[in-house]
């Protein structure tokens, strides 16, 4: 029997058990198996981690419980803008989109930026009209509302009227999902979605939809896919580093996140986590917060679907 | 006497000599003269690398004769949209703009990301609103009307008639121009703009604006600026792969660069080149390309303005 394995996220920050309601934990954890499952089952079946990752993905963003598709936050003009990213570790090629508003599920529209144009990144407006010009549909903004949302940014533009430097993110959750896969033919995959952040304001883009900040997959060593304080990211080239340190400096996947999660990200501040696979199909799923939305399992049935620290 | 150095571009491509007028050769080594000029003089009073490669940039960016700024290159719609990115290597922040078509020097607006918002990176309509809320003047779209960008639109457009898929950039240019210093306080910094692609469509963002792709810079390593078919930077991480390669790998500046460009590029068929300053204050310009408009200089005295191989 060959080897595969799977990891997805779903946001890292300020998750503490006594403050949680015992019945949405169990929605979360149902939402976390149910994505899950979807990924194994393609895995198990001999699936590609490409598809895998593009589907779980595609799960978590139909979940109104996480910051990414349906569950997207409100921008502080009252819109949802959405990135995305894909990327093949077999063939270095990667898709993303930014800033879009009308596609239901940006990881695929960042899937057909990958298969059918000559580009990696497209946002907005433009990215939307290639999506049309593909035969995607364009879903109306309505989609994306929920109340919880909703409330989330007239607390924002409250807090806002007190102070325009006050860290917007109060209930610092840092909200994307993501997924990282190993296949039975040894290919690694990583994708990573996000509504951004609540409040957001002039065009903002984070590090989910770029190749190497939040998004990162290459056969020669590991696929990552990060969720935190997005800018930090950017500036620590974070899943990328991943890569660097194995390859580069021979450190092993575990010893290579830690020093980006614990020693890289914290000297400038960076807060969050990344969920990452290696190309023999081990998993680390690591974070400086107080917990990060997990999930993941493997080809010998082992299963774990966490939340907070251990 | 304390050491500085600088380094520049205008961009790499299939720049021949013997399809170069005479009197072009010198309208471009007199404008990477000047521009290698207005860089060296501020490190030579002991400015800041950082101040060095804005200012460097902002004087490409005003010179019709480069894609960027004044001189950017028509979108397929008609527009121009500019791209730019600064980053510090001393405490590794960064700015950077992109899709942005009111703005005279986009690498100005990168800057003012980088010092007065906590953010990297913000696109189109949203970074052009940030930089009127700080003060930052709109510009009509007619300053960036110049008679040969809009020659090589109908070009493209014309070429487009007969294939759809061909490849648009006829003269094999990428035009980006980018800047890269160590100052007397051994300081590094790294900016790149650019114009993006002539018949440009969807919103497409290229590697220039983004911090590790196309422009990076840490004191412990290099500074970084690189031009060439974005995409395949964006993929291969380009610019902090030098950095990874020095700090991880062990290599020195010129090592690095050479693996990058003449071996992980073209691995993905990436075709361009990059300039790079060490932190001790070497210099390397490196291309796969055909030429590259490039100047360097130094507090030796030492100046070089090229186009060609060597």
């Amino acid at each position: 029997m060959k080897k595969y394995s799977l990891a997805l996220h779903g946001g890292a920050g300020t998750i503490l058990k006594n403050q949680m309601n015992p019945d949405l934990e169990e929605q979360y954890k149902k939402a976390l198996n149910e994505a899950l499952k979807c990924g194994l089952d393609i895995l198990d079946k001999g699936g590609s981690a490409l598809h895998a990752v593009e589907e779980v993905v595609v799960t978590l963003e139909d979940c109104p419980l996480f910051n990414a598709g349906k569950g997207s936050v409100f921008t502080h003009e009252g819109h949802h803008e959405m990135d995305a990213a894909i990327m093949c570790g077999t063939d270095l090629n990667a898709g993303a989109v930014c800033l879009v508003r009308r596609i239901k599920n940006p990881v695929r529209l960042a899937k057909l930026v990958m298969d059918s144009s000559p580009h990696v990144l497209l946002a907005g407006p433009g990215a939307e009209a290639f999506a049309r010009s593909h035969g995607m549909e364009w879903i109306d903004e309505k989609y994306f509302f929920t109340e919880q949302r909703f409330n989330q940014l007239q607390n924002a533009l409250e807090e806002n009227k007190i102070s325009l430097d006050h860290d917007h993110s109060s209930e610092r959750k840092f909200g994307t999902v993501g997924a990282v896969a190993f296949d039975t033919q040894g290919q690694l995959a990583a994708a990573t979605s996000t509504g951004g952040m609540t409040n957001k304001r002039w065009g903002r883009i984070g590090d989910s939809p770029i190749p190497g900040a939040g998004t990162y997959a290459n056969n020669e060593s590991c696929a990552v896919s990060c969720t935190g304080t997005g800018e930090l990211f950017m500036r620590s080239v974070a899943a990328f580093q991943v890569h660097a340190l194995m390859k580069y400096a021979g450190l092993n996947l575990f010893e290579a996140c830690y020093k980006v999660v614990h020693e890289i990200l914290p000297s400038i501040e960076g807060d969050g986590g990344l969920i990452a696979i290696d190309n023999k199909g081990e998993i680390c799923l690591d974070f400086n917060t107080e917990g990060m939305y997990r999930a993941f399992g493997n080809s010998d049935g082992t299963i774990g679907i966490e939340i907070y620290q251990r």
